[in-house]
């Protein structure tokens, strides 16, 4: 393989953008569209590497945010990197730290130069900016690796739920959204320059930059012509399911995705529900991540085809189906009930998180092996008829 | 089959009572000696029970003091029983619940009829007698169902350690110790006829009676005599390990295990580390079970044959090596480094506790191998040689 990264689509679809492909990296590869889960600290919680596999998953995500913090990209580095640390073989993707940081810390700044936060280890004062993102991410040594990028909260204040409030020391305090969401994409562009100069691991790592831009059309057309002119091995659509709404996320991908360049993967950070998963992939996304499958599943939540279950609920007490019956997961067709598994949840198991993150994850991993399967045959019937909660017309042509 | 449960010695040790054996029972056999991990509410914390069965553990805990209180003995028996529930096809073993109400309640009442005490789920007020024990195991299902009993803290004050102070409402109060230990071995005995009675499933679980006594060998002696006045399918030694020095529990089951009837399965109640196993199984002891492997697994203990490594200490931060790099656990083999499991422990991350319980489990597997290996072989200078820290000349023939 000439490069860290080979894409090709093999299929495309006649309704929609979507495109059946597959990508290779060093480390193996992954069919598209793909669903990614997120093992934050070089773990997918909950669950040995084999049974993360045995999902159908072929790719997975490490954050770059927590590994600096701790055990360190350095002490990652010298174990031999985050396959060899983690004990899995097949490609893993990081994020660069910087909507981590945005996101998780209680006061950073802002500037030129990167952010600067508080360790949510210890307290220490930690300085991230595209030159040490790379760093930190060619210490880590994922197959894909991502710029540094400025994600504000995106769309109006009253459309952002659930991000955290930040503060910003180089007067954007005060700015209008809309004045901040451009300087955060022109920051952006700035700040893919330099990561692709800090980048030392071009051969074996492949780099990808990230659209910005927000809920303003303008802006992201503007983001996607400056980001690609960067001849880079892939591209990310950032600053989604930052706080907006659905349909706006569901908007900006149907924009957004079909100008970056088709023979390269796209990927959608960050989304999401299978109905967005759904539609993304419409509008031409090859890539998804998502906490959703493990996160939930630790809060009892279990996706089905015909909604999400809290597994909590006093009403599956004494029923002993599994959580879907039509599932081929290790829970499911293992017999563990949901009466059983609601008992785990109630005496605080950690089992019981394993069980059910086993299950969302063949979950999603079965919906994005019926979008493959649509996409592959050009035909989305069967796909409606396996998913009937999902509506699969939303998604724009462009 | 007929009966719940079949024994055969196939050797004999000539130079201790170590015995090598088969139990049959019908949920399937398991050799003896045997360890026997704990699965205290339905499930060994962290594992599969296909991930417990890899570490040769062949016949597992439940705990009936823990699901009589949740999710409720009759809907444990609603859900098919503990083996459907759990879904783990071998045998299972329960406790009374006796030992559980005594060391876990913060108030209770002992009398005649049993204990009264707070439940820990609910703070309901909850009693539990021989009859009600009965009811409960017969519920939950397990093969070998132990006899309810009065289970005092053994040896002087002075001697007891880590068992909670309680309180009795029925003249115990200031009884000297000796005094106390001769009621509770008589009323062990008054109750274990009770339970018989009660029993209802004697064709498909084997009630085991329990040895009182303390570290009084006089009461020990009085204890078994009565106790084997019932030709019951097991017998077990109790009220040990609830505070007394390693010498005491030595002397305590080298004095017991040789007196119970030789035809029938001998188990040691909640013993013990490595060094006390293999003194119990050359006084005659065919069955542990401890919480041990796992309960340590998740503070960051790993048992090794060189000792025992706390794998949160720093000089761990930069180890590559597994565990035990002549362990053939899957975690040892599986290539997850101190280094790895460091970091995950200090994470918080529970794969933590799979990773070191499995090896944990494995070990002591590993040990009774060996165990089972030497009084196959009548010879233990390969046991010796393997494991150098462990002696094995402290058990006395009797």
């Amino acid at each position: 393989m000439s490069g860290p990264l080979r894409f090709e689509v093999s299929a495309t679809c006649s309704e929609s953008n979507a495109r059946l492909g597959r990508v290779e990296t060093p480390h193996g590869g992954f069919d598209t569209p793909a669903f990614m889960p997120v093992g934050t600290q070089s773990c997918v919680k909950g669950l040995w590497p084999h049974q993360v596999e045995e999902t159908g998953s072929q790719i997975i995500l490490n954050n770059a945010y927590h590994l600096m913090l701790r055990p360190g990209d350095a002490a990652v580095a010298r174990r031999g990197g985050c396959h060899q640390f983690m004990r899995w073989s097949g490609p893993i993707l990081t994020d660069s730290g910087g909507y981590q940081a945005y996101s998780m810390a209680h006061i950073n700044r802002l500037d030129e130069d990167g952010v600067r936060f508080r360790s949510i280890v210890d307290g220490a004062w930690v300085d991230l900016g595209p030159e040490r993102s790379m760093e930190v991410q060619n210490n880590i040594g994922a197959d894909i690796i991502m710029a540094f990028d400025d994600c504000p909260p995106a769309g109006d204040p009253q459309d952002v739920v659930g991000f955290r409030k930040r503060v910003t020391t180089d007067g954007h305090r005060g700015l209008a959204h809309h004045e901040r969401l451009r300087d955060a994409h022109e920051r952006t562009v700035r700040w893919l320059d330099r990561c692709v100069k800090a980048h030392q691991r071009p051969t074996d790592q492949a780099l990808f930059g990230i659209v910005q831009g927000g809920t303003d059309l303008e802006l992201r057309a503007a983001s996607v012509e400056a980001i690609c002119q960067h001849d880079l091995p892939g591209f990310a659509v950032g600053g989604v399911a930052v706080g907006e709404r659905p349909e706006q996320i569901a908007e900006v991908v149907a924009f957004t995705a079909p100008r970056l360049p088709a023979q390269k993967p796209r990927y959608l950070m960050g989304v999401g529900y299978e109905q967005d998963i759904v539609h993304a992939v419409r509008s031409g996304i090859d890539m998804f991540d998502c906490v959703l499958p493990t996160r939930n599943a630790r809060n009892a939540q279990a996706f089905t085809r015909s909604g999400r279950m809290n597994l909590k609920n006093a009403k599956f007490a004494e029923d002993d189906a599994p959580i879907d019956s039509s599932c081929d997961c290790a829970t499911c067709t293992g017999g563990y009930s949901r009466a059983y598994i609601r008992h785990l949840l109630n005496a605080s198991e950690s089992m019981a998180g394993s069980l059910v993150a086993t299950h969302n994850l063949r979950h999603f991993q079965r919906l994005m092996l019926d979008i493959r399967r649509a996409i592959r045959d050009n035909d989305w019937s069967a796909f409606r008829a396996g998913w009937p909660e999902l509506r699969t017309d939303l998604a724009p042509l462009s």
